[in-house]
């Protein structure tokens, strides 16, 4: 048997409990299975006297971060501390500069600093893995950058943010209304400190870009996302999405297409019977699509101890076993920056518009969608409420840009109250 | 750029022309992303002069697979021949004595000799690849040996054999007795030359055992496998199912008791809007469950030409970027004996019996349940049908035991039409 790998883990909430957890009930099972035994040479965290349900007393204490991360008896620096510049940041590029392998469940430093960490790792020699930065215990990086290697990806899908599935779904099942579940999901503690990185799509984004580096060869590209949170999503668009079948989904999709890298977040609308539609609570899924492997889902806990750790520990296991990739499964170095395109992908959309009530309205809001080449499929209007009437409209396959100008076109007119929401109908 | 990885393909049938097709079209992606390029220097088939939909005029032609597999221009063979003995095993062994990786799709050889070529493959230090072999494009091998590696897996659950579940979709949807169902499936070409392999569980039962190796640290154990075909099945049985909330399903379960390895392939009820409930035609579905990450799903073509053809790539990619593991994840010397345990874990059971029409016989029947310690749930009678009433049961959870001793019971009444059916209801 060869010499232990030696983990320095930074940070202790959930995830690193959760790993120290696995590292120390599963030592006879991780031992057999990479043929060394996975060891803890020093942990830190911000707090040291705060009970944790796991016993630290074997392994040194650092306050700070970047000094665990040199440490000698560290081979793999586990960087848990989370945000996408400062200690977590630091003690990355320390790590690497010491010549250490790095394990991370950072999605929000990656998705910022991933092709210049890249850079510098596979400079180094040293790995850089983060298969629990995204979709928490589903292998999805692995299955991407290794499983489907020898498929031209050509769609990514993903429900990958727990909190705004959980807050969708129980608008649904409970009928309760969006400001409603969000204060509910608030309470439970599901929330970031900043509630944006959820509802906003921020934090799913930040999974989808990486995903997207690895499937098209192209260095992460943050900004080139174009991201819509789920605060304007009312039950009665839930309700109506069901009438037809759909359910409304934070979807990510990502696509390769002649005119660059279309990334987007947003709330669509997918089958209801469709996997992604059947989607409860705080589950994750993903949908790889690919030239010859045709279409794969991959659905489990998107957060939490167990899961995210888990993750964690598969890249610790790939480290210990000898397995050596690049970070985005091919030379940083050879990446080519994403051009960033703005969807143009055909799809149909639902639309839901409230109406003043006045003669020639609908008239006018049908006229503004003929002009911008939009074709309705089905069209409802419900009976009028605050003086207004709720109309919801099914169209034919248009382009984005077609209903942007629609859009635009029918709140020139003066007619609606309040802002028309338009949701992309995506047929999985 | 390092020296091209040399493959030779032995078996030219879908998945073998899949490969060439993916090695010719592809070279650029697989060259990014492995860092050197992959060719193909030789093939070999049972006939040459076949009309293939690829160009092999660039490749040497073998008549012998043992001579393709030790040919010094050949760093990987790759083994789509088939069977479980005869040339796949003459030319996989050679090829390990000849220092050659080996990639495979053959699950019949791996589950009857995999052992024996785990121990020679390691001996020689090249690697065993069999992704192809079980759930087609599904990575299910990568992810249970590595990505969920630190985990301690507590069941996997399968429906493995796409030919079984289109049959028992195609029964539902268009209402038709499984002979017919089966007749077309032959007709179509989805059947085995052996039907059975399909029908019978046998091929389902392959792969499960491959699955089982790898979670639980067991030599392959086809033997201690329990199987149950859907021959039995009728529309009757679909339709009852479904009245409950459930659907029929070829599925495969393995789990480790202190007893010792459980594993089933048999029909068995599953929730219908369970992800397994929700499957349909010839799509396959895994389902690991480990104590870490909880529940994940995977979803895919279980076969075909470009699925199998990209787990057969993926397994050539890890090569090519010299990712090297244990056949079954560790040592095959290291795995202990399976020692296989009947299956005793409890749950609930639907049943099937016709009585004949006299007097008293209910009674006997629910005595004969009742002094088995079976315990009925819900049962319902059917109007007669050629002089024997359906009756269906659902018993609450008991053990196979059991339900054994009732079935055997039941049958020396004497009262019972034909065999009485007893299948498993498995809540996922």
């Amino acid at each position: 048997m060869t010499s232990p790998l030696r983990l320095g883990i930074a940070g202790l909430g959930t995830v690193g409990t959760g790993v120290i957890k696995i590292v120390q009930q599963q030592a006879a099972l991780l031992s057999a299975r990479s043929g060394r035994d996975i060891t803890i040479s020093a942990v830190c965290a911000r707090t040291r006297n705060k009970n944790r349900d796991v016993d630290l007393s074997e392994y040194d204490w650092e306050d700070d971060p970047v000094t665990l991360a040199k440490r000698d008896d560290v081979d793999v620096f586990v960087e848990l501390v989370g945000g996408d510049t400062g200690p977590a940041m630091e003690a990355t590029q320390a790590a690497i500069a010491a010549g250490k392998h790095v394990v991370t469940a950072n999605k929000a430093m990656l998705a910022h600093h991933g092709q210049e960490l890249a850079l510098a790792a596979e400079a180094k020699g040293v790995n850089l893995r983060f298969e629990a930065a995204v979709a928490g215990g589903i292998p999805i990086i692995k299955t991407l950058t290794e499983g489907l290697a020898g498929n031209r990806i050509t769609r990514i899908m993903g429900v990958m943010n727990g909190t705004c599935n959980y807050i969708l779904t129980r608008m649904e099942n409970a009928g309760l209304p969006y400001d409603t579940v969000f204060e509910e999901a608030n309470q439970l503690g599901y929330l970031e400190a900043d509630p944006n990185l959820d509802v906003g799509g921020i934090d799913a984004a930040h999974k989808l870009v990486l995903l997207s580096a690895i499937a098209y060869g192209t260095q992460v590209d943050f900004q080139g996302a174009q991201l819509e949170g789920i605060g304007a999503i009312s039950i009665d668009d839930i309700t109506a999405a069901k009438d037809m079948g759909y359910r409304i989904k934070l979807l990510g999709l990502s696509n390769m297409t002649d005119a660059g890298l279309e990334q987007t977040m947003q709330p669509c609308l997918v089958p209801y019977n469709s996997p992604l539609g059947q989607l409860e609570g705080g589950t994750n899924m993903v949908v790889v699509e690919g030239d010859a492997v045709g279409q794969i889902v991959m659905r489990g806990a998107g957060a939490g101890e167990g899961p995210t750790a888990s993750a964690v520990m598969g890249d610790v296991m790939d480290i210990a076993r000898g397995l050596s990739l690049p970070v985005f499964g091919q030379p940083a170095k050879s990446l080519k920056p994403a051009k960033a395109a703005k969807c143009s992908t055909a799809s149909a959309y639902y639309m839901r518009l409230r109406l003043k009530d006045a003669p020639g309205v609908m008239a006018k809001i049908t006229s503004a969608l003929a002009d911008a080449g939009v074709s309705i499929d089905r069209m409802r209007q419900k009976e009028h409420q605050d003086n207004a009437a709720p109309v919801l409209i099914v169209t034919h396959e248009t382009t984005p840009a077609a209903i942007e100008t629609a859009l635009n076109a029918i709140s020139a007119t003066g007619d609606t109250v309040g802002t028309p929401l338009a949701l992309k109908i995506v047929e999985v």
